[in-house]
């Protein structure tokens, strides 16, 4: 083989292909030109990394304002109501359901969320720093038992300078007022102290505001609204546009969460897109870093690559031994109704909820996660919870994902895979010789189909193969005696039929079982040898049944070459496994030409 | 509006709904009897959180081995030739190929990429760490110029005990036993020496294994091996599962580079998956650790959720002003071979490819990107190419997108969407007042339709809407002419086209514009005014041309409400254009049935 190689290594030697370079059509060669690196926070004594998540924080999903607005397709009110209802069975306490300021659509459903809402879960609206808007806001949210109202303005440069044109004494200014005016219609208005108001501030974009300016605008926002320990005002930080890699996020709300007064009255919030793929991350550095609450959407819907996925930061949360207080029990119907709603797919690659995440492909991941289900197992029946399985952080039963869809057979599949199908579809626990075999055809399935086989497709091919459910009958067993002959040897006489006559057959071996299969060499006229035999209990309790494996061998009269092929039965008695393994593997073979039928005349009415 | 409300509250009030309960059918309540947390790296100086990333890493692209192993279908052996050279042309010189002892398709595979990659190009394999495995993957190697020979073996607590019942003693042995066997076969063999061989080593999964652990089998790696500062050995150090979040990942990657002996010997590389959704940020972050190679698939192939996406690390950089010396010039073409190829779609959320990513659907997001625009060419045109863009943090022209991907319209949006979209079809910078009155017919029509309007369909609308293209021809210019009355007033004489008919016309004003208008009047005996004007210049050079914006009012007859209505009109002459605005204008009044053709009998002949 290695002289082959180098004999074609010869041809092609000294024909070097020279470097490729680059064409840089419309990328820089030198980005720094157009695009200059974030402003970092000098923060040399952080304590962030050297924290842990060990509680859920508070949740505020934004799926049907962040998330709504940003759809190609936006919900339609039926579906919004719905997924309204889901977000409050999860148990998302806080749920921003619209800008009811926007449209006659977005306020109607509003006082829907208000009417329909569990007494404790908060309503949020969103709404700019303007007099008309807040107070269309507040008549939208009027009468709910918990209610939020949350009110963004621009205090980053960028925004500030090109979107409104405005200097942070003027940005400061209106904050305040709008925050007064807030405070005037709703929790110091005599006629609405039947609900809990809650007041939400967000300077935008947080991720690229000064951060002493954050604090500056937050303090003097919290002045104007007087919070209390027991309802502190929300300052959400809305990394409105990733900016920046996720450790600088984090530094600018321990910043924040450092430097601002009263802490105790001031609930941090954190609100991360995904620009730069680190939205998750950024919410979890954020909590680390002294976050209280956490906005995002299920699935990270949202305005280009939308907000932080939901259900990774709390999932993630869960695996490390966390309660995140929501339930994904069903995260199916999770993605079910995310995906109608938004008409958007969750990616087959979604940590959690994707299609992909709890499919093993590869053969030694398959082997591992075997192995690591059997010595799980054996753990448990000690009293060890502890789920240690390899690749699979997330025992996916918790999520209401079933272990079919762990391992999944292409032609990239080891042995395990199509071994695993089997294990879990027939309760087969195949012997390691059966499994090379069977996952040889497969794989010469799945590549002359060109992709994956389908659980079913597995199971049909094994089932034909080793003619499972001895569909092939041209021998069948009538019936059978074994005696003993001496105290080693034993002798099997019975009688089969094959096309509707009867044949005698007799054999001796040390068992029923090498009896049968001399029986058989006799009636064949082959010399059949027993080359691996198992057996193994299937189920349990009074419903155990038992599977033998049987591989038999013989030499092919064409070309004397060895032949092995496996065999497989089931049945209440051990005994009656093994017959039944060995007719249909005996049948396998007529069936597919390897052996004939014993011929008629010279065969009929046996030997015995 | 407020009474209203109340009344209504009133209807509902004290009818509060009691909280929801959550289920827990399958997650638990309590998850740390099954899932302990990770253990965190004791590295208090860490030094990470202050840096930055200030250079491009070396890249490996392993999206036709980790990628292409865990596909449903994986690739035909064109496609993967297809990608091997897109992968060469955006940049890549360090190419993991394939598992070449795993299969036939695999090695054949390997000499195809050994007699096709360019002489920088280094050839990467996988292989265990066992002997005939290694041998089989040499000799696919052999005639490489540049070749990596990449062996892995399991370090971890978890994996050494489930998978290989292995302890930390044999694994330091067999790690080493296979080191040296590389070593005898590459650049110890005197045959070999047409190669530049490198040689990678991975302990599996290091995330998960204890840090000493990972340094002491990697030292002893490393003294098997003798690399030299010229070409150092590469420790691979993968967060096979993600297990932490990626601020541990970071300490992992510290503590090993700071641990390391001869480090400059030694290149380290981050392999990181996105189980936690944080494969993005786990390796920028062991960038910032002291990583100087980052190992991913184009848009995050790979098992479960995927290694990380080298696309997002990388044009993360770009947008930071760090060339990452990968050419994304044009990303849709990536994305399309990376689809067909894998068969799996890009999330149309992922940063950077994503269909919607550098899409605005709300009102306000669009008025900030049009600001954003406009403020830039001005700063531009005074010298300064920084890119300041609300929400757009990268030029999607760099990555070879349209801008006119970049605001879409639906029923969330503003008038800034629709505006947007005549501006870039038509050129047409319509007036405020317009904008307003336009983007209330998009969102009626997309409200209607409930779904999202094409750009085709928003421009369509807008010729329809405002007689653009002069479809509508009830009457017609024929000719005129404008006298000076005294300094102030003009008279306009001239003949229209009715239905066949030339009828003669006359009226006055102080210029060209309101003489037409009121000639408009007498004509059909109604009184138009003159509410808006205005006008700008379109295209540039000596194709310019004028746009004039002519908003209309008059009185209906049947409840004397006064009635608006724009025109718009396009020409080389600046007047002709006013005039062209004012007969689509009334035009399109009269197709909508709003005002009546002058009747014939009266009118024939004018009054002049």
């Amino acid at each position: 083989m290695f002289r082959k190689t180098f004999a074609l290594l010869a041809q092609s030697a000294g024909k070097t292909i020279p470097p490729v370079k680059l064409g840089y059509k419309y990328m820089l060669k030198d980005p720094s030109v157009k695009y200059k690196p974030f402003t970092a926070v000098d923060l040399p004594n952080r304590q962030w990394p050297s924290k842990r998540i060990t509680k859920a924080p508070r949740w505020l999903s934004t799926d049907l304002r962040d998330g709504n607005q940003s759809l190609p397709d936006p919900m339609s009110v039926e579906q919004k109501k719905e997924y309204f209802h889901k977000l409050v069975n999860l148990g998302f306490k806080e749920i921003e359901v619209s800008f009811p300021s926007a449209s006659q659509t977005d306020f109607d459903f509003t006082r829907y969320a208000v009417e329909h809402a569990p007494e404790d879960v908060a309503i949020q609206c969103l709404v700019q720093s303007r007099e008309h808007l807040i107070k269309r806001t507040v008549e939208a949210l009027t009468g709910a038992n918990k209610a939020t109202v949350h009110v963004y303005l621009a205090t980053s440069d960028m925004f500030r300078d090109i979107v409104f044109n405005m200097s942070q004494e003027e940005a400061v200014a209106k904050a305040v007022e709008a925050t007064k005016l807030v405070r005037k219609l709703t929790k110091d208005d005599p006629t609405q102290q039947a609900t809990e108001w809650t007041y939400q501030f967000s300077p935008e974009c947080f991720s690229d505001t000064p951060p002493e300016f954050a604090v500056e605008i937050c303090e003097a926002v919290k002045a104007a609204w007087e919070p209390t320990a027991e309802n502190p005002i929300i300052f959400n930080l809305p990394a409105t546009v990733e900016v920046a890699t996720p450790n600088n996020y984090a530094d600018q709300i321990e910043y924040f969460s450092t430097h601002i007064s009263e802490r105790e009255k001031v609930c941090i919030s954190t609100h991360a897109h995904n620009d730069r793929g680190c939205g998750v991350a950024a919410s979890e550095l954020g909590i680390l870093a002294g976050a209280d609450r956490v906005e995002g959407c299920l699935f990270g819907n949202g305005e280009r690559t939308g907000n932080v996925d939901l259900v990774t930061v709390a999932l993630n949360m869960y695996t490390q031994g966390v309660s995140p207080n929501l339930d994904f029990s069903d995260l199916n119907s999770v993605v079910e109704v995310v995906e109608r709603c938004n008409k958007i797919p969750v990616s087959p690659r979604a940590p959690y909820g994707g299609d992909l995440v709890v499919c093993a492909f590869s053969g030694s991941h398959q082997d591992a996660i075997k192995k690591g289900f059997a010595l799980q197992d054996k753990r448990r029946a000690q009293g060890d919870q502890l789920w240690k399985i390899p690749y699979l952080p997330l025992d996916p039963k918790d999520v209401g994902r079933d272990y079919e869809a762990v391992i999944r057979v292409n032609s990239q599949s080891g042995k395990g895979g199509a071994a695993w199908v089997i294990l879990r579809s027939l309760g087969l626990d195949m012997p390691r010789n059966m499994q090379i075999e069977f996952s040889t055809l497969v794989q010469t399935r799945a590549d002359s189909l060109g992709r994956e086989l389908k659980s079913q497709e597995i199971t049909d091919l094994f089932k034909e193969t080793y003619n499972y459910s001895g569909e092939y009958q041209d021998i069948t067993l009538v019936d059978y005696n074994v005696t003993k002959l001496d105290k080693e040897r034993r002798e099997l006489t019975g009688q089969v039929e094959i096309n509707g006559q009867v044949f005698d057959m007799v054999g001796a071996g040390n068992g029923p079982i090498s009896s049968l299969v001399d029986a058989m060499s006799n009636l064949f006229n082959i010399r059949f040898e027993v080359a691996n035999y198992s057996e193994h209990s299937l189920g349990s309790g009074s419903a155990t049944q038992a599977a033998s494996y049987i591989h038999l061998a013989y030499r092919r009269d064409s070309d004397n070459a060895k032949v092995y092929k496996w065999g497989v039965g089931v049945s209440e008695d051990v005994g009656d496994a093994s017959t039944k393994a060995i007719f249909h593997v005996i049948n396998a073979l007529v069936q597919s030409g390897d052996i004939a039928l014993p011929d008629r005349t010279s065969k009929v009415s046996g030997t015995a």
